[in-house]
């Protein structure tokens, strides 16, 4: 601990200031952008003007908008306000929080619209990707994986370091997703593996690369405090609320959505109670922890995710949740500790108890439900619509699909684990600006902070009774926090 | 107040630690709930697959789904969000507030989805319970009552008797709504009488039950401070932004519930300005009160509930929101200190002024509205429709309606006062660790608060010219809130 | 400066009580209203229980209620939380930006659905104002013309002066919206002329009428605290998500509203990353600020709200966005101090760069993309439907179409100067109780506001080491808000 008070112990080859890189990574890439988009992206069918005549015989309140946009917005909601908020919990890091989730979502979302454009909406005919509402849904379900690497590593990487993570997220995932839901022809609606457990073991492992033996300098900055926690509660609650629309959005019309609907909202339910359960039950005088209300009361949407448009039904979504607050709960406890000191990852806001244990729960309950599918509960045609059983996969059966969702499983996690040890390397070149590691978790280094004592201060001067020395000891912290070194 | 620094005069028998009562109460409920979901709770017909087949002519895109999901995700903010921010205006208890809503609710609409299935979706041919979507916003409704109840004893209570409060409150709410909808066939689309004058005096009745003589022990932690008042406001937004969902969620298709989204917006509309008018022109310098700002808003929202769906007209809601915001700011004003003072009803919230009194004043708007339904006004049809003047209730005319109307606001202030009476009683058991007086509307009682002194602190020790007894001087309130005696 | 301390200097004829004008015009207003609604306003065919019968063969769920009311409920956020918690970034004035926002806005909107139902939508056989949920979206668009306005004069108004602001502001939209619409036929879906470039320019003519040479009295409040601006990152990401719905909410049913939202989607998008870029680079340390943050992000809505419903293109709203980005960030680096400094024009929450500006931009791109149009982008009937081409106007051509929206432009500037000027002239009566120079910007103003120490000090006062002069010390600023003059 000595180390910090000798200055040329410090880490001088550190430096925060990114005012060359990210305006030239955001401005080169924002160009690309609109190169590419020129070349590639065109309305869709129901979007284009020409619908007024294509549409035939359709009402113009028959247009997908309708019957997706809803469901959209919830999304949207998450994305942003969610795992915004969400990641506002740090006393002095909640600009990087909410503020980087922001830039690295907004840019995200049009890189996601060409990648998975690219392997899905691609029109063969003019060699043109046609969007309409569900492609910007998936967009959104595309960068939520990368915001949730960005759970382990928030408080310790650069936007820079981000906007790469997210452009080799968005890639890694669109290869994933095709992978998984076009060529294995898994089923996975709410996106527990695509998603989940892609972007937690993604994080992790860009978590474990960048790892920093030494970041308890910054340790007096890792906590919340009280409002910052006040804060996260309205990412935990628009997260929870709306998980239902996120497990339902791109599942099929009528029963399908409605049913993923029902089985989320009902595991989510369940997971409240036992979280606060566990939670109190772990601590010394059973008082409950923020940390576990805040996180592990959403891991029951997560691991509803895949199975959320099968007939799981409605207790055993209340079972699967119940399962998945009493791991994340017990996660938070025991295991986030442990990879901490033993596994050498340093996870921030607990990804691996809230996206990649239930994500990979999720998988496994995907896998058994769908072997478990017959006819007598889905009637035949309601199986067919479930799991596609159509075209080139009509003679698929409920056993072999099961069989499928497992390997779906595995590549999600060799890509999250395999995507994650590359882009970790690469983040670990010296040019991205991160920051060292008596600055991490601090806004200081990429924000201009307001001073909170201003509005004392100059009243104190008035009063002009303080001497200079006095009014430097009321706010040590802030000369603290201007020099990285003493 | 001298007694206070007597130790041995403190009421030592009061023990706050939950750690074996919360998670016991909510692992046994949740598996009682798992098993009683697995006995009862189905898909109903829109949400099963064999929803593929049955559906015969109907198009996917006219699942039930699309025309409730909206107003049901609405209703989802308002419960979660809504109620949950609106209690956080308390300067330390804001984790209270917003998380053990957010525990309640959770449970709450588990078993109200059991409660309300028995008296009103049981299949008789199977003996099941068929869950769609709109048994999930009736779900939601019901624990609304149970939040509003929350209200008057919002940092009084510990948990675990608010899951008791929930249980207890939801299975009475659940037969009376059965009586008043079912079986007295009044009409009550936003729930004027079933929820708010139900909700409204059950709390107070256990608030009445519960009375604490020297709860001014914790007086210096009633208060708000500048920014949980900020907090507050989110929750007054979205239940003001989404209270015409909220009231038209379950009316009648079509205009029905349209109609009910206009009346709703307008008397809203109307509250909002005399509210203002009214706070500023009962305090001294004509300043106004955020407590006024935050409740009495929303009072035109309660008092519409009832009549939402009938032709009020335009101006017939301003006028009942008019009425509304003059009566719940007035309330704040003389009546809850009068029920305080010579009642002995402690309402932190206010829930007499915002729910109890205009839910009342809404079920008699309701009954004259009613009774002076005619078929001019509406059509016949029309009125058929709105009144479901059908099977049974055929020959019912509307000034009978309106008797009924009349009985149903007496159930549910029968229901409400009387079951919170023998509810009350049963929480005053002393095994459910409810804090001592002076430890009220205190986070520390069950949540592990982060020390918001922190970041000022280790600074302080690292510049080292501080003594130790300076620095206990700086953060006295920690000492204070962590022991209860002197 | 040293004027500041002589008692006899100070503006004493200042007199922030309100106690009597604000609950006069409240109550003088809304009854006002309640006659005028009594008069004129009924419920339209769609929510009119006549609608049972006069529905025809039109299925319930055929109702415009469930195509118009999700988008409706978005800009409702967007009104009332958007900018409201925009609003609460200073650090002692959040309770007068969501406090009066709320007001203004409910007053508005009852008067907007009056106004714009005497221009729109008028039934001339009974003299009546038919009104649906189409009406209530207009009124929330026209309510934003005057918060638009609010943002220039932030924390330098009374309440009554907004009022009387929105009242005129109110009256002035309707007509303007009517020439440009109605007589002009210009398409304005998403209102970058008709609200933004109206209510921009209505605010800074409003702003320089009320100029206030000796603000800088009010600095120390002027700036913004770390919590309050979290807080106005929960406004700047509901109005950030929600815009595409803003854009879309009234354009015309099926591609109109899909191809809406997509643009809005994009063009928001890329303006992130240019707000990111410029602000970053105009930093001395390459710091990102949180007022561009907070603000420009947001300026890719606006200029793409004319040309929303257009064959904009994707990559034409990127490059929309990308430009609002730089535009609107460099707006806040170089043109608000010039302005404030040689305009006299003094706009708190720089709406000249988030609406004025992108506004007159968003004409422009409008009449552009208006003038460019041909079947062969929009086929035949596509062209027809975008741009109204029926009736009286069926013979109208893109390319005076173009020029029509110009002209659109011109009257929205004129409407938005011109009235500024004049309702400028009647709020600088020194009847409307604003605050003095060192008063701005203070919630002490108008709010009974809670003492944020009031928890530590009675603790220091139990500690009883403390001398009276000492506590005062501490909370000099309390002394200093309390009186006005030293």
């Amino acid at each position: 601990k000595r180390v910090r008070f000798v200055p040329y112990m410090c880490d001088r080859t550190k430096n925060t200031n990114i005012r060359l890189s990210l305006p030239a990574v955001c401005v080169v890439w924002e160009i690309a952008m609109i190169i590419l988009f020129g070349v590639f992206i065109r309305y869709n069918w129901e979007s284009d003007a020409h619908w007024a005549e294509s549409k035939h015989n359709l009402s113009d309140i028959e247009n997908d908008f309708y019957y997706r946009y809803p469901s959209f917005q919830d999304v949207h909601v998450m994305i942003f306000v969610g795992f915004g908020f969400l990641m506002t919990f740090l006393k002095r890091y909640s600009f990087g929080g909410v503020g980087f989730n922001f830039l690295i979502a907004a840019f995200g979302i049009q890189w996601a619209l060409l990648m998975q454009g690219w392997f899905g909406s691609l029109d063969y005919s003019d060699g043109k990707i046609k969007v309409g509402v569900e492609n910007f849904i998936n967009a959104d379900f595309c960068v939520a994986g990368c915001l949730i690497a960005y759970g382990a590593l928030l408080g310790k990487v650069s936007p820079v370091q981000l906007l790469v993570l997210t452009l080799f997220g968005v890639t890694l995932y669109a290869v994933e997703e095709h992978i998984i839901i076009k060529i294995i022809h898994a089923r996975d609606a709410g996106g527990s593996m695509v998603i989940h457990t892609f972007g937690g073991y993604y994080g992790l492992a860009i978590s474990w690369m960048l790892y920093r033996p030494n970041l308890d300098q910054s340790s007096r900055l890792q906590g919340s405090k009280y409002h910052s926690d006040v804060f996260a509660m309205i990412g935990t609650l628009f997260l929870w609320m709306f998980w239902p629309s996120f497990n339902s959005a791109i599942a099929g019309h009528g029963d399908g959505q409605h049913r993923a609907f029902i089985n989320t909202y009902l595991s989510l339910a369940a997971t409240v109670l036992t979280t606060f359960a566990l939670s109190s039950l772990f601590q010394k005088h059973g008082k409950l922890d923020m940390v576990h209300i805040q996180n592990s009361t959403l891991a029951g949407g997560v691991a509803v995710g895949t199975a959320a448009e099968f007939m799981l039904t409605p207790y055993g979504s209340l079972i699967v949740g119940f399962c998945c607050g009493v791991l994340s709960t017990l996660g938070y406890v025991f295991i986030t500790p442990f990879l901490e000191k033993h596994m050498k990852i340093q996870d921030t806001c607990g990804i691996h108890n809230l996206h990649a244990m239930p994500g990979f729960l999720g998988g496994v309950v995907g896998a058994i439900t769908a072997a478990a599918a017959s006819d007598t509960v889905y009637s035949h045609e309601g199986l067919v619509n479930t799991f596609d059983f159509k075209d080139e996969f009509k003679d698929m059966v409920p056993t072999v699909q099961g069989g499928h969702q497992a390997g779906a499983l595995c590549v999600a996690l060799i890509f999250g684990i395999g995507g994650g040890i590359l882009v970790g390397a690469v983040l670990r070149l010296p040019i991205w600006g991160d920051p060292a590691d008596d600055n991490c978790f601090d806004d200081e280094a990429y924000w201009e902070v307001p001073d909170d004592e201003e509005n004392i201060i100059p009243n104190i001067q008035y009063n002009n009774h303080m001497q200079n020395k006095d009014v430097e000891t009321i706010k040590p912290h802030r000369r603290k926090r201007c020099s990285r070194c003493f």
